[in-house]
């Protein structure tokens, strides 16, 4: 499984990254192939200055060995070995009107010292980040999550959409990061889904990414903006770092456990700004993105 | 003691206040009167947009009641009430010559259920965070830290020097924040010193605040600099950012028991960028600071 998912998200970044090429037309993507001394080690690569993606990054890593101290606190086991791979995209569009998006797909494996698999999972999601809310777009992105979770269980996308507006919410400010889409997180065997059906459900979210966000992009790449839509992206996209560096765990987990920094901090937007008590004006555009973000929206 | 420290820090934020206005010359502070719903309150003066300031927030806060969950936890007691009272302090200048400053001047005490003081201590210090490095201005900074310390014990300087130095730690990064300064914290009664003693050391420390800083601006803020040196001020200034949002134990601790949240994160600069894997060119004088911040220097 392991091998077959590594594989998966190797021609994943593939896929991904020459269709982002395409549709920028003029930054090409950066490629940088970092090992993990530990073992492992994964597959960066980082777009910017583009004509539509700002800054953005789609990577791949696969890294094993000694599950690390903070990692055995945290999952509440032993000195064990492990191995986690997954792929993990953020683009943050030029255009204030494109929004940004998230993007992550894992596997995990822990092993006894006889190298027997004892437990091993799946987990992942993709999310929206508008800077002004196109509830086209919004209803798009998540009709397209919906689909690929119908194919595989009637209650998938209810429960994974619901966690993700529980995940992805800064509660010191007590609001969304975004308009959501799906987490999910140890995704294990069950009576229902077998490893395979993960594989099968999981894969299937990856392979609908593009198809989730590229129309968005397409739409709303040409619209014009001025000075005051782009300072407000960047005033949002401060809330972006607040959630990613106060609240993300995958994002402090990497800081903790010695991962490889730049690969973990390209999700960080390319300029951000931070203003004192910042309001948008009452039924401002602004506002109407704040007032969904404040309460999540069914959008399916 | 309480009503003796936040009368000074009152006074102190006015002092600093003023002399900030006159410096900068054309922004003036605007102020902010906040309650805590759970007892207290504080006096947020937060500058925007100046000539010499892009952003600054001078705030004193005065806050009581039962000690929240989260720093029970923190401090190891049980459900005990608390007082807390300081002045916090960051500016970050518009021009790169311009060092950024924090400072931090604190009381606390905790009570048992008869209203008795259980614990008491002081806290505090300030730090300074070049973007180019002269080191004329590191020296004086710590020089006028330096004789602040001396006035009341030998070895303080030396310890809450270093004691800098490690708090202010990216950790993640392998670098300081900045050139360093004072830290100390938990500054209880002994055979040494009484309370009293304290008082005078840490009002000592917060009265030469303007020596220390002041000179250095004077100094850099006509110089000239082109959107090269802005760049690399705005990319360090991430490294602010992520040291605030990352490791900082006051700001976490504001965001987890509820603070107010625009007062906390006033701190933030105003500008910020994320450049992947940005280095300094060799022999450059950005690649001059960053070789001082990944290795403390004795200033004095």
């Amino acid at each position: 499984m392991k091998d077959k998912f590594y594989q998966y998200i190797q021609t994943l970044q593939d896929t991904i990254t020459s269709k982002l090429e395409e549709i920028d037309g003029k930054a090409k993507f950066q490629e940088d192939i970092w090992k993990r001394p530990e073992g492992g080690g994964g597959r960066t690569r980082v777009i910017e200055n583009g004509s539509v993606f700002e800054k953005g990054g789609v990577n791949i890593s696969g890294v094993h060995g000694p599950l690390p101290k903070a990692m055995q606190s945290y999952f509440k086991v032993d000195d064990v070995d492990f191995f986690a791979c997954g792929l993990s995209l953020v683009l943050h569009p030029e255009n204030p009107m494109v929004p940004t998006v998230h993007a992550n797909w894992r596997y995990f494996e822990m092993y006894d010292k006889s190298g027997e698999i004892v437990d091993s999972w799946f987990g992942g999601g993709q999310d929206l980040t508008p800077y002004y809310l196109f509830e086209e777009d919004a209803a798009h992105f998540h009709k397209v999550c919906k689909t690929s979770c119908d194919h595989h269980h009637p209650d998938f996308y209810s429960t994974y959409k619901k966690k993700c507006d529980e995940y992805f919410y800064n509660a010191h400010r007590g609001e969304a990061r975004g308009i959501g889409g799906l987490f999910f997180d140890y995704c294990r065997k069950t009576d229902d889904m077998s490893m395979q059906d993960w594989y099968d459900f999981v894969t299937e979210v990856g392979d609908s990414f593009l198809e989730a966000y590229v129309p968005i992009v397409e739409r709303r790449k040409e619209l014009p903006y001025n000075q005051n839509h782009r300072d407000w992206q960047e005033v949002r996209r401060g809330r972006y770092v607040e959630f990613n560096l106060v609240h993300d765990k995958g994002t402090l987990f990497g800081l903790k456990t010695n991962g490889r920094i730049e690969s973990i901090l390209m999700s960080l937007p390319p300029r951000v700004q931070w203003k004192y008590d910042h309001h948008p004006k009452p039924e401002s555009p602004e506002e109407k993105l704040v007032k969904v973000l404040k309460k999540p929206v069914e959008w399916q």
